[in-house]
């Protein structure tokens, strides 16, 4: 086994970022595994179509299973080709019988195509979705705890309305939600392929009188289906497609890195990250305590987001195919690895994601200006023909004045029949004694429970909180 | 009016790349059009519900057919806000009554959003779609035409094993096919919004009970449905998933126009661009007679790819939204109107290919060396324990002979017992008098028919030459 | 003239983003204007070489100052080639006499790519660079202004150790200062070219026995170089290499943007833009004070950035030249038509910067822990083992007693010690008498006096304020 | 020593392409071996000064010989602090006496961004700059060998005019040129740092009067220098001009790849790269012969050049710093190693190249037509008024007759005074029997010699060949 100080890796995903549950299936071992498997599909197939006896398919079988990517690289060195190394490796450990029917009728994007459609539809499947769904379970469960808590809502960094703390984390949940479904359909689309050297089936036309229903049947040993066309290579759109979504769900979190960042700032404080007593946050700031977990997601994203360019670039391969898109796509994993890495680490920073609450009303009370849309909104609704320009010239008067702008506008002589007829409810609102946070409450659980049942998640806060009302 | 001469443009998607149809929807009137649009559809709704009677909503809906783009960046100019500036213009046509009904309960975005939502689902619908049908059928009516017409087909630029011209055509029906499919899909799951300042229907719900009826039936009035989530702007990914597919269709295009192009070089002369009597293609080389048209397809990928860069950046906007994506987001029109013209350019290029069936033939005959799959392929489903190695050995001692690999092959004593147990078939393939085309003529036809029959296209092919039997 | 309703553009710097002084250089009919100067001096070079007389030197030049962007588009047309096109445009407004002489050894990109050299090196060096200047000038003076001024300043969002507002700004003297000198260095290494079609001087060399020498003239003409070696186009890495210098001032825009935006948030408010009286910030909330100015900033960085992908795409060019990267090239006047704009809009911003010093200094007492990294280095220049650590910990206990660090410190029994033998200064620092803020003050004003220096900068703060000392 | 088997890795990087001289600065292990180096030189400095005794220097300097990469990261674990583990695990290796001292004064960045700095130049200086000469040595051959060898220029795909096979690699050895040049400028222009957490000087300001001083001390011991203004981490720029030059050069190793890649196409012929006997180019077609090394170095590209983008991002930190490019900062030495992997193995390709003269010969005669261009510049030159398009139309009319363009044009009656008054070397260029090829083969060996002379490169050429005539 040729190993390496892991330290001696020059990728971070390689020696910071590399976690065993991805690496089963992203790296070049999770490569070479998927290869035999497809190669051992196919020998299973020439024996059920006829060409081989049961007992080659078998011995093939075992030997892929014995074949390490040692091996593989060592024979690759010697011959200069990575998949007829491969094929060398199984034929050494069989039988002269045997031998033929190895790789037979198969091109190498055949084997490698289908290969990595399979692994990335394994690791989709297996880890990846599993993984999301438990950052959207801790979503659902923020966003339902806090779903009454009130917040300060904020546009252009500045002050706007109020909401709940849940609401605005229910953006999240609806956001990565909608990524889980799309993941979901693009990773059905995916094909792999059978179609031989130009992919118009020269080859298994040979062998087959019906080399489609053949491709058919060695891809549904592997779970997969064909696209209506391939060439050399498979269709690149349907992994393409793929990628992006998996991009695309790493652009969501990364917002949410920012928003969690930024409640974070030392004067805004509504939100921290947990952290253990023995945490460092600063080699010569002893005090400090920094948002470093999702700073790191924020990063994370802008490593993988321009790695679309690459899998963009390669959607073009000269005729029947180049190979021009081949050191690039091996570099695919990495965009499903550190995604997958983030949305680990965050789901564990949201698990544990400390709110402050006296924070949150503190700076709710600070923006008092707030009231200047209800206001508005009620002026107009009662037929004042220019509520907003009056407002916001109030606005600056009482900034002026210092005094608050529900008073400044009640003394004015031009307001007086409008606040004459407000109904009970908009007085409640303009006094400040009921809150202005709009429907805020009801939709942090309405889309907390839509998604929920959508993704069967039973929520953590219903399961330990029983019948407990949720926190307001 | 304010004009300019068009060659004051900055930008060539403004002088050399403009089209009416597209502007249409694409350009500053397009996006003033919708966003008066919503205005009406919002005063339509506030009747319905009771808050003012159907003579201001009329009156207001007349105002906006009324009100230009020019008036509404003058008063901008003056108060620095776009959409204010836009409801201030709808104001000034409008008796005071109907004054305090104009823009109410709604946020700037509420209306931006949804415009853009409503124009662009209406491109796409109305203009986009359709040239992508027209160009689809134009690659069918290719398709069609040569499936039977042989081409040495080509990996790495190398020639490989023979295919069809109508085959090699099929790979971009197919492709853009699916485009097609994905696009339809990414425009019905666009979504408007009218959530308010910060999407907790705060001012909304002062006006209605049941805000999120309010918009969904404001939405209904533009034939657009809402998301389940927003916060002031709705969530980025519907339209960023729309954007991502509209620029890997022209990825699709790109690599079409790459293989055109390099199937015009002069080497190998295989297609070219239809050209007037008139046409100049070199200012100094009277000769020339370059792919222009394709490489205009090219470069105009190189422009619009990148710009998914600036969409996927847009993504992050933080908290209740900041206005970090408004300059950006002005810019996605030039993603659908670079595309749209060059599905237009490449429709007529397509419709005019012209294909020269000589040099066809010629490359063809030239590819002698292609036999040696089919020869592997044959000894191996013969027994032969190591046939590629043989033939890769065979390969290289015919080129130094300078004698045909079969010719080789026969000769070799070890390989004599093979050959006597050759099929007639196979002995037909290695004399080249049977094609080794695979099933390329019969899947092209395949890949054409289902296509057609999934859009509906009625193949100019089938129209024009009725019962006449297609090209071999 | 062919005008178009300004609002019929797509692109927004077209309409909403298009400056008068730019697009004199920037737009396409800069560009003619160029292409035909081009040409009016190959004239002048053929008549110096005696190939013709003056006169027809003269008349070409006179034709060309005749010829406008829509006659060479009515032409082109006609014919498909923009060069051929505009030659004709010439030939048409001169006797047959000059005809022969108009482009005569010139292809189409030695007019073209010298013509853009030509444009964009003059709207580097008569606008572009001047603006900058005129930003350095405007961040020069806060940094002066303010280079007393406390603040605190700010890593991972958290308060860290004070600083001064000017020596936060010296930053951006310094980083805007490094890239005019960069932009002046890529734009002198600028390259035009007059080596015919491909590039081996084939045709000149038919009309002079030193064509290489007779390209020298041309281009002297104009104030431009050659390059080592041509192909049909100048080598793409001198433009390439401006552009993505350009980009990179952006880039440094976007974060001055980013953070002059943060410092505008409600919570922090240590400055804000100048607003006028009418200015609105929201359609809907009449009292909002938004960052807009640097939000666009950021927003046309967002819109800049990504296009490097297409400069560097268009380095590809196969053989002696493609056309993939014509379309694309096109568009590279955007980059500097975009960070343009910013760079005039920020400077308007800076100029204005409206700074709290109440809210610099709330924020300032409200950052008491920063005293843990002197209390650190004291200690530890003072001997103390482990120093961090210690105070580390006694950090957490303070907050947890809610007591002050330096408090709890001088309470600690080991620390006494260390505390017995610090020098005054020291303890003047860990009291608060002292400032913290290292070398802020002067290493702002050094660094604004050595940028002045460098660009002959007259600080407008040392113009009005004369001998007044700098406020601190 | 924590170990993996290599095929572990998910980045090619780190199993494929993975080269252990260039992991030597790059890999992690790379990247803890400079910050020790740092920790050892700040002590170093902090005894020159008296802060400490030589002796506890020294003990610093060994003990950062020995810290190893995984006890940093095992004490990282612990703590959550890369900086202060690497402290810590100093710490543990040296006496109560010298531990205050290690550190003293620096924050973390001062270390990692002084230490990336440094191992980068050192990364540029020892090895990759190296290796460019080696390139370009290898080019300079070619260029020098192939100087007089005919090849038909191609501009888009289509023969063009007639140059010399070394003046189109000459192109390359210019482009190649430009960027070693850049490089090394880009790489001296790094600066390294130690202004403290903020980069005021706060900490250092308590122990020395000249903290800048101090920071030029520190830096001055690892060959680097500072910036004008840091704050917590070095200005961005420096190290962003260098990646993207990196990149830029990868851009111009692409084109020539392409180049590369398409002279070798089945049709053309003109090179190819040298296989050994044993090399295998298809797992099914024994008798392809693939140009998989260039084809490689294409792809790499495609991987390398998005990376700008995360580059550019970097570009912009908070205040005085966020944490949002630790990890994507972490991913830069990717740039350096697959652009290193690529120079490499393209300088074996190039060093071997198989260039076809036979080939090279059948193509030039096939460009018949391209005598077009020197037939309308002479007649242009003689007076002829309109001797493009005449030339033009007699191109299409002797297309359509399958005559010589120059017969057709003999036999036109309005040509014939010009045919009368053409010199004799005209004659010969129309005949074909003097090359029209300018002056291709002198530009070609001036580049070589004028590029070889600034490097200091003895060309194998003229070493191997002595006084021999180069070839023509």
């Amino acid at each position: 086994m040729i190993k390496r100080n892991i330290y001696g890796s020059i990728s971070p995903g390689d020696y910071r970022y590399w976690i065993e549950e991805a690496a089963f299936f992203l790296s070049e071992n999770g490569a070479t595994r998927y290869k035999l498997k497809v190669e051992a599909a196919l020998a299973r197939i020439l024996y059920r179509r006829g060409l081989c006896d049961i007992g080659i398919a078998q011995e093939i079988k075992l030997a892929c299973n014995r074949v390490t990517t040692e091996e593989v690289y060592a024979e690759e060195k010697r011959i200069k080709h990575d998949i007829r190394a491969l094929v060398n490796c199984i034929r050494a450990k069989v039988s002269d019988d045997a031998k033929p029917f190895i790789h037979l009728g198969a091109t190498s994007f055949d084997i490698i195509d289908t290969a990595n459609t399979a692994r990335y539809n394994d690791f989709i499947g297996q880890v990846f979705l599993p993984a999301l769904i438990e950052l959207e379970t801790a979503l659902i469960d923020i966003t339902m705890r806090y779903a009454g808590t009130e917040q300060i809502g904020r546009t252009h960094g500045q002050y706007a309305e109020p909401i709940t703390f849940g609401f605005a984390m229910a953006e999240y949940v609806s956001r990565v939600g909608g990524c889980i479904i799309a993941i979901e359909e693009r990773a059905s689309e995916l094909v792999g392929q059978f179609s031989g050297a130009v992919g118009a089936y020269n080859a298994s036309s040979i062998l087959f009188d019906d080399p489609e229903e053949f491709e058919a049947e060695v891809l549904a040993e592997l779970g997969l289906k064909s696209a209506s066309h391939s060439t050399q290579i498979a269709q690149p759109e349907p992994l393409l497609r793929l990628l992006f979504e998996v991009i695309a769900t790493l652009g969501v979190l990364a917002n949410l890195c920012d928003d969690t960042r930024h409640l974070q700032r030392s004067e805004i404080g509504e939100v921290s990250e947990a952290k253990s007593k023995e945490q460092v946050s600063s080699s010569t700031m002893p005090h400090k305590d920094n948002p470093i977990g999702v700073e790191n997601g924020k990063s994370m994203w802008k490593i993988v987001m321009p790695k679309i360019i690459t899998v963009l670039m390669d959607q073009i391969s000269e005729h029947q195919r180049d190979l021009t898109n081949s050191a690039s796509g091996k570099t695919y994993p990495e965009i499903f690895a550190y995604t997958f890495y983030t949305v680990k680490r965050l789901t564990g920073i949201m698990e544990k994601l400390v709110v402050n609450e006296e924070n949150l009303k503190r700076n709710l009370a600070s923006a008092r200006d707030s009231i200047a849309e209800p206001l508005y909104i009620i002026l107009a609704s009662l037929g004042h023909p220019d509520a907003h320009e009056k407002i916001r010239v109030l606005t600056l008067e009482a900034r002026e004045e210092q005094k608050s702008l529900v008073e400044t506008a009640k003394a004015d002589t031009e307001l007086k029949p409008y606040f004459a007829r407000m109904t009970d409810k908009q007085k409640e609102i303009l006094s400040g004694r009921s809150k202005y946070t709009g429907i805020a409450e009801q939709k942090a659980n309405k889309v907390a429970d839509e998604w929920a049942a959508r993704f069967g998640i039973e929520s953590r806060q219903k399961k330990n909180l029983g019948g407990e009302k949720r926190k307001k």
